[in-house]
């Protein structure tokens, strides 16, 4: 048996169900389609049955992902429409109305850099609950956000998802976003992709360690899930690259020291993991405020 | 009217009221004992009834300080003394029985140096509900500990006392340790002294920001809190020193810019807040869990 | 005798100076004038000779303040503004010819969050020397400028001013500019005033700590210093409290506790020394680079 | 051609040669012994001529390793232990007597976190020259030592090796210490190992961006190096799991996206570095002031 390939990506795993399957069969119960939406390429997978659940090994939902290629190469107005692109795919993901409240969750560890999107995005999300609800005159057209950052199990005691219940019941949002760290099968999708989806997300995906749901069937609430890769699982490099050079699969007894939890990551994962998180945060501030600019989030932010 | 004393102590609340009351005067309602714990100097007040309350402005209850003086001159056991101190005075105001569970909450905002007394605790302080959940034949022994840093209104959007609310909810501990920064009135105090109380606390005291209040009637159960001075108000400073001159009172109208929001602080403020935090975090540790010894909290936290 | 009202700015000396002098009296051998520079007031002094010196405790020099009042009214092209208003006043007092080297130096402890100022301005500075000589098909354009934080004398053994000499001798710079906090005697002046010299800077003057020299004499290059006050020493502000409620000083002796090291600051220190170190380095690297753009910077440096 | 197999390790460059060459060959021009040094198990190479420095490129000189396995299994005294064995095996390679003064290097970029040795290590390092000059009758016993951290020709715009110089210059230390983060081949290396050597050192060969040396030839003063793996270059994990698995070489053409700069690490690495950098420290510590012991270190660095 090979090495199992680890992603979190939908868009990754219809690549891997192609490469395995026989040629001519079809992929049944996944409708895919590719956009280009301010200059970045988009690929919006839906997953429409148990079949297509089955295939991708992902529950039944929409799944868009935006490729930042132009941030790496640090084009000018790169960071702008990255903004608008994920706000304009973010959007139709969140159905919201008027009155809508949200709740946005980091998930994720702090302490350890490519686990740190979830914390880091939050960070730079603007809580306004409160300013709406005591200062209605000067903020009513703001939407209701309340911003959490969960921490992790070994230092909470609490699974994240128990957290958010409790929080859910409390405040009583109508959304959830949660954005996590993700694991992805390419190293060139590292901090440069991001995946929203309208399924939930399991926290920890990203560092191999994943945890209760988070999602509509356990909360009560739609969840969607930002999440944006950060490593690669060392095992599934490997196997890729036997694979494209046409050799054999090594068997994962004989894999020794290389295996258990090692991740690929770039040297430069601190600042890109930053970046990507201030990107999303920006993101999410102007779609969840009608008429929001980039320039008013530098003002209320920094 | 002469500028208002600030401070979160009750035994500075009992200075202030023998400076401002006739001589002859007793202070009904209080009682008070000075001893020595550890080598320490530890003061207990206790508020009996509405007279005591109206005299020190804190509600009904005890409050006990330790004086951790050597900690300044770092005499060698200084820190082991310390945390005896304050497990030994904390037990008793605590009062749980074996299987009773506790959820630590670090009150405060880790970004602002004088207000990290809570999140620098919190992140030093065992988190064990999970292990001895999943894992009960390692860690039976071990009691069942939640710990949580609710952030800021500022940037969550959720006063803290209403974050705990939703936890207790949903994890139902026996007992709250609430822990975070206080103001003083002598600088001498800052950052060492710790003031441990049945009664509750109402977060951001220390930075002159109130909210509101985590105690047993608003939680449904036992708060305890935990709280070490930081600043001295600037004003607070000011009517001291003329005081103690012989001089009148400066009327807070001709304050001008020197007061608002401004405080006092040493200017090793970020080491001494790291010291004392770790301090109080080894100490809840070694009380929360029967026989654990510093050495044990070392290898369990490095 | 009083206490002495402790500043660092030449501005404040000027004013402590008109307070004490008898009314009929000339401030001589100092010339100064105020103008508007982007919407920000300037104030221009010029320490002509010994009596200047004399009366305003400074070496002979040109000292400017800009005050960046619109920063805290967090009006919109504020920090534009900032940056220009800053190139502006430096470019004179640096009187570079094109192919001048720069070094730019960050004094102070990055550990202590109001001594920061000068570690924080140095992290957004753009190092070039090793472009421009290495790739100057790209980057002929620039100048040469290394940055350095020294750190400070308890971590590392060596004077800061040790330090810089040595690395004068090894590269040679045309110029120096050091980055460093000050102390001021108004709060309201805190991280809302920068002042530019061409008289050199004695670091660690802003934690009262202050260590050799470093100016044209001790390093044979002219050194501009750029500093921000981050905080009151806290007997000035008690002194200036005083004198304007029109009471009598408080003899030194009377201090007591409330002395020694103890500093003013305003809550959010923190974020408003990373905010105003942030506006600096901008400054400094548009100055530096003819035609940068703050967009440029913000590409280089994010 | 194959992947060349990277390492910094004189071991690993060792057990390479044995797999390279043919079965009968003894390699000629190097010595090497295993011992055992405070439980820990230490390997110590000397490499005695041209032929030996071309078998394992490395220069003529003695590089030890210790492998403080005990820390990943958190026994008691690994700490203490780990602390003596490293002293032990500095000592002899320094060579110091009684008056001699010393520079710590730490190399690397901190921002980066498998790149953060050097500057973790400097940090716990204590400074000790300006206090045995200035205050003899309480610090003579202690040896002059200055503590630096270069930073990175990236924000620095000066090569590590160049601002060693400056700084020899000024100061004429009698040894350096240079600290960094190294690449080993194997996982199991990462953060476990640490190589001394009296060769100097190439900064910034542990994420694979080789600069100007640290040598006695550049510097003029022996220059002891001790570094740490934490990374195993991406490429180099690859070619070794094909080998131990009996495949083809993979060349490197073929590698494509997975190649450049990828690095594998453990997802705790942010601990891991935190970790062995303090013991490093202590270790310098103690090695460096007769009679320091841990406790000492403790109270004279919190």
């Amino acid at each position: 048996m090979p090495y199992t390939k680890r992603t979190d990506l939908a868009v990754e795993a219809r690549e891997l169900w192609a490469e395995s399957a026989p040629k001519t069969t079809k992929l049944s119960g996944v409708k895919a389609e590719d956009l280009k939406c301010h200059g970045y390429d988009v690929t919006r997978i839906q997953i429409l049955d148990r079949e297509g659940e089955r295939a991708l090994d992902k529950p039944q939902g929409t799944y868009v992902t935006v490729e930042l290629s132009a941030l790496a190469r640090r084009e000018e107005d790169a960071f702008a429409r990255g903004v608008s692109a994920i706000r304009e795919q973010l959007l139709p993901l969140l159905g919201m109305v008027r009155d809508d409240s949200v709740l946005v969750v980091g998930l994720g560890n702090r302490a350890i850099t490519p686990d740190a999107v979830g914390p880091s995005t939050a960070k730079h999300t603007l809580a306004t609950r409160h300013l709406v609800e005591h200062v209605p005159e000067h903020f009513g057209h703001f939407r209701r956000v309340t911003v959490v950052q969960t921490g992790v199990l070994g230092t909470t005691g609490m699974e994240s998802a128990e957290m958010v219940k409790a929080l859910v019941a409390q405040f009583r949002p109508n959304r959830i976003i949660a954005v996590d760290a993700l694991a992805s099968r390419k190293l060139t999708r590292i901090c440069r992709t991001v995946q929203i989806c309208d399924t939930g997300i399991a926290p920890g995906s990203g560092v191999g360690n994943a945890r209760a749901k988070l999602d509509r069937e356990t909360l009560g609430v739609p969840v969607i899930a930002v999440g944006v890769p950060t490593v690669v699982d060392a095992g599934t490099l490997v196997s890729d690259l036997l694979e494209e050079s046409g050799r054999d699969m090594v068997p994962p007894e004989q894999w020794g020291p290389y295996g258990g939890g090692m991740i690929v990551t770039p040297k430069e994962i601190d600042t890109q993991v930053a970046d990507i998180s201030k990107l999303i945060a920006y993101a999410l501030n102007c779609t969840l405020h009608d008429g929001l600019t980039i320039e008013d989030v530098d003002m209320l932010t920094s």
